[in-house]
Order: structure tokens, then C-alpha cells, then sequence
């Protein structure tokens, strides 16, 4: 059993090749240079740990680790062109430096190029992994499109918000432990709890992306905090507020979001803390990952092939923030 | 054997179907509209064809035919996107309707559904037609690059522009009829053979494309006629015109070029004239048509079996123009 890490280091190595071809380099070269920003990894190592959970890892999870790595990046790379956004880990994202155009087709190349990995499983699993893949693929996108309306809405219920975090992001997680299951030979039973897993992990990790852009210790989050605050973006924190918060509360931060405010984020956090929307958060977050840590408990193989998961689990949700 | 008109419409018949869920009706109800516009459907029904060349029609060729139209009006909703064209079929185009974000999903919703077609076909040639079919999808991006990146540029090599026409469009047609071979267990070399004439034959048909656009009659030519040579459009008449015309024609035609010019269209046509490019278009299209019968007739099944095949290259392609 090897740790995210070691898979984590291996797997960039493999990846850290060409996929593209020379020419036209107008359409190639931006595709190598998105992929050059690097990045987690996450999803191809969770197709490499789903898959040694069954058994040694095999070539055909490595192709498909390639492929699902490659999908994130057409998403990235088209996501970007949707929010308009300059920069992608620092640097000028695909759109901001080649234009539009040039943006939108390299996506397209991209997920081609991660299909071509794909038709490399030479074992009878293709079908399934297919399968699955579209499947995943198809609910990303709908994910994104929820978002995208979501952005045009004035109130979003919960469930709502759930669905569409589920779909944007939780689903990739899964599919791709259980695309490595798949090709480690696991059966159904098996494959739907290493699914259920990677969903409730997703789940958990987006609660506490949320939580943390509020609440987070501006030195150990990346990100600016309150960011997520200025732009009105609609999180579980702001919707739980609208939702289960008091009328004071509500008609507060309904004021808040309709115009520029001093103090904006302070205010907007207060109401938060008396709506007891940061605990409600806390305590969310720990439910998905107690559930998923459930699911990695009852899928039929020896605890101690389940370490590397668990670990992974506990690094990436921090049980006190 | 089966006529185009008959396959066509058994084709249609079987595509006129919802091809996605109803929900989120934001992301699929585009997708289901720009279906609705139609399309002559050449590409899949020569996936037929190709097939029934070989054998008889089997639900894989179905299946994948049916792949070739998604990925056909993916490749158009986003090139409109490109474009920034208004109108498809004398309709509105997806991203003027639902707006450019909304529109690149829902193209790339449409490749994803286009393999999972692709992933019904249960028989033991699926990686053959995968790998055809990726190779064509990112052939197909290639050449749309090139066709940007020749916008942006002063001069264009005939060279480079048959390889871009090549790219852009003679291969797609190639690779449905090859895929349609490959499931009718068709050898290489027919496999090779019927590539070919579907290359040659799109090559011809691009030409024709560009010649009508001048020199067609405006009452049997669909679109206005005089429209490329408005948008200073790279065809093959200005290509060659640029290369083999006299120094007196190449200049009066960068003159007509680079400025708004009163009666340009007739001027430009004088020119072509002048410079014979009218007589050579017609020439090199029937060059290419002859090269793609020669193909068709080299394939090792019985003349019958290619009448079809025969006659639809003759309706394509006619010889007086």
C-alpha cells in the first residue's frame, strides 16, 4: 500500500510528458503550457489508490489515471473561459494569454486526448470505465451549468446547492476511485462504497473550502479570506444563513448583498456567528466525512489496505480548523 | 444496396429522438433545439454506406453513426462560438440564443453523449473505431486552428491551405466511411481505400464549395453568391489567384483586398478570370473526383455493391458546374 504521496510523486513523474503533438503549435502549445502549471493531482491518485486497494496497480489504471488528470484540465481550462478568469495558480489561464478561441478548441483536444488514454485499456474493463467516465463527464458539466445559474439567482435552497456541489465536484472524486476499482477487479458491492466514499470526502472538503474562506487563518489559506464574501458568491454558508437564520438576520445580509458596504466581510461574518451558521458548518463538514470514513469501513477488503485512504481523508478534512 | 436518400432517411427517422435528459433543461434543452434544426446528415449516412459496402447494416454501424452527428454539430456549435456567427440554417445559433457560456457547454455535453454512443458498440472492434474516430476529433480541431490562424495572415501557401481544407473537413468524411468499414469487417487495404476516396472526395467538394460561392449560378446556390470574395474569405480561387496570377492581376487583387472597393465582387471575379483560376478550380476538382473514383473502384467487393457509393460522389460533385 503506498501513501498519497508516493503515488502523488510518481504519477507527476509520468505525467510531466508531452501529450501533444508539435504542430500545429498554435493549438498544442497552450495545451502544454496549461499542463506545465501542475497541480494536486488528486483525481488520477485516487484512481491509483482505488485501484491498489484491489489489487497491485496496473497499467490500465495508470492510462486512465493520464486520462482522468487530462479531463480536469479541459474542465479547468473551459471553466476558466466561463468565469473569465485571469489567473489559474498564478498564472495568465489559457484564455487570458491565447485568446478565446484558441482556449475553447484546446479544451476539446484536451478531453479528445483523454479518450485516446481511455481506448489504451486493453482489458475487457473498457466498457465499464466508459461507462462510468461519460456518465461522470456528462454530470460535471451539468454541475457547472447549475453554478452558472445559480450566479443569476436570487436565493438558492439548500438542496439545491447540495445537488450542484455534488455534480461539480464530488462526483469526479468518486468515479475516480471507482474507475481504479473497477480495474482492480473489485465487485459491485465494493465499488459502490469507494464511490460513496470519494462522494461524502467531496462533500466534506467543499463545506470546509467553504468554511475556511470565512473563517480560515488568513496565513495557512491560500486564498484571500472573505473573498467569497465580497463577490456574493453563493456558498453553504450564505444559504444556510438565508435559509435558518433569524428574520433580523436574513433582512441583514439581504442588505449587505444588494450594495457596496464598509466593513463588509466583519458584518457579513457577525451575522454568521449569530445565525450559528460557523458551527452548523463544522459540525456538517465532520458528518460527510464520519459517512465517508462508514463507507471506506464496510468495503470488503483488509483494514490495512484501507490505510492510505484513511490518511488521505484525515490530511485533506481537518478535524479542528 | 441502399441508396443515400433512403439511408438518409432511416437515419433521421432514428435521430429525431431526445438524445439527452430533461434536466438541467439550462444545459440539454440548447443541445435538443440545435438537433431540431436538422442537417443533411451526410457523414453518418456514409458511416452507413460504408458499412453496407462490406456487409449488412449492423447496430454498431447504427450506433456509431449516430456518434458521427453528435460530434459533427459539437464541431458546429463551437465553431459558431469561433465564428461569433449569428445564424446556423437560417436560425439563431446556440451561443446567440442561450449565450457563449451555456453554448460551450452544451458542445461539450454533445461530444461526451457522442461517446457514449460510441461505448454501446459491443463487439470486439471498438478500439479501432476509438482510435479513428480520436484521431479524426483532434485532426478536425487541428485544422479549425489552422483556419483561424490563416485569418491572421497575409499570405497563405496553397500547401497549407489544402492541408488545412484536408483537416478541416475531407477527413471527417473519410473517417465515417472507415469506421462504417471496419465494423462491416472490411481488410486494411479497403480500409485504406475507402479512407481515401472519402478524402478525395471531400477535397473535391470543398473546391466546388468555393468555386459556386463565385462563380455559381445565385439561383440554384444556396447561400449569396460573391459572399467569400466580400469577406476577403482565403479560397481556393484567392489562394492561387495570389500564386500563379500575373504581377498586374496579384496587385490589383491586394488593392481590392485592403480596401473597400465599389463593385469589389466584379472586380475580383474579372481577375480570376484573367487569371484562369476559374478553369483551373474546375480542373482541380475533377482531378480530385477522378482520384476518388479510382479509389472506390480499386476496393475488392463486388461494382454492385458500390453503385450506391458511385452515385452519391456524382450528386456531390457535379461535372458541369
Amino acid at each position: 500500500m503506498q501513501s498519497f504521496e508516493s503515488l502523488s510523486k510518481q504519477f507527476s513523474e509520468k505525467f510531466n510528458e508531452r501529450h501533444f503533438p508539435g504542430q500545429p503549435a498554435s493549438l498544442y502549445e497552450p495545451n502544454e503550457y496549461f499542463l506545465r502549471l501542475g497541480g494536486k493531482r488528486v483525481r488520477p491518485v485516487l484512481c491509483l489508490m482505488g485501484n491498489e486497494l484491489f489489487d497491485e496497480i496496473n497499467p490500465d489504471a495508470w492510462y486512465t489515471a493520464i486520462a482522468i488528470e487530462l479531463f480536469h484540465n479541459f474542465t479547468l481550462i473551459h471553466d476558466d473561459i466561463m468565469d473569465k478568469a485571469p489567473l489559474r495558480r498564478g498564472m495568465e489561464t489559457v484564455h487570458s494569454k491565447y485568446g478565446e478561441s484558441t482556449a475553447l478548441l484546446a479544451g476539446d483536444v484536451m478531453l479528445v486526448k483523454a479518450y485516446d488514454y481511455l481506448n489504451k485499456i486493453n482489458s475487457s474493463y473498457i466498457h465499464a470505465v466508459l461507462d462510468l467516465f461519460n456518465r461522470t463527464a456528462m454530470e460535471v458539466c451539468e454541475g457547472q451549468q447549475m453554478d452558472m445559474d445559480f450566479e443569476q439567482m436570487v436565493k438558492v435552497s439548500l438542496d439545491d446547492y447540495l445537488k450542484m456541489i455534488e455534480l461539480k465536484t464530488s462526483v469526479a472524486l468518486a468515479a475516480s476511485l471507482q474507475v481504479g476499482a473497477i480495474l482492480g477487479g473489485a465487485g459491485q458491492r465494493n465499488q459502490n462504497l469507494i464511490y460513496e466514499f470519494g462522494k461524502k470526502l467531496g462533500m466534506a472538503f467543499q463545506v470546509q473550502d467553504d468554511y475556511l474562506d470565512a473563517f480560515g487563518d488568513p496565513k495557512k489559506f491560500g486564498k484571500q479570506v472573505g473573498g467569497d464574501i465580497l463577490s456574493n458568491k453563493k456558498t453553504f454558508l450564505l444559504i444556510q444563513a438565508l435559509e435558518a437564520g433569524s428574520v433580523k438576520n436574513k433582512s441583514e445580509l439581504q442588505g449587505l448583498l444588494n450594495g457596496e458596504q464598509e466593513n463588509k466581510i466583519q458584518k457579513v461574518l457577525n451575522i454568521y456567528k449569530e445565525a450559528g451558521v460557523d458551527g452548523w458548518a463544522l459540525e456538517l463538514k465532520n458528518k460527510y466525512l464520519d459517512e465517508a470514513l462508514k463507507h471506506l469501513e464496510d468495503i470488503a477488503v483488509l483494514s490495512k489496505r484501507k490505510e492510505p485512504l484513511k490518511e488521505l481523508a484525515h490530511f485533506l478534512i481537518q478535524r479542528e480548523v
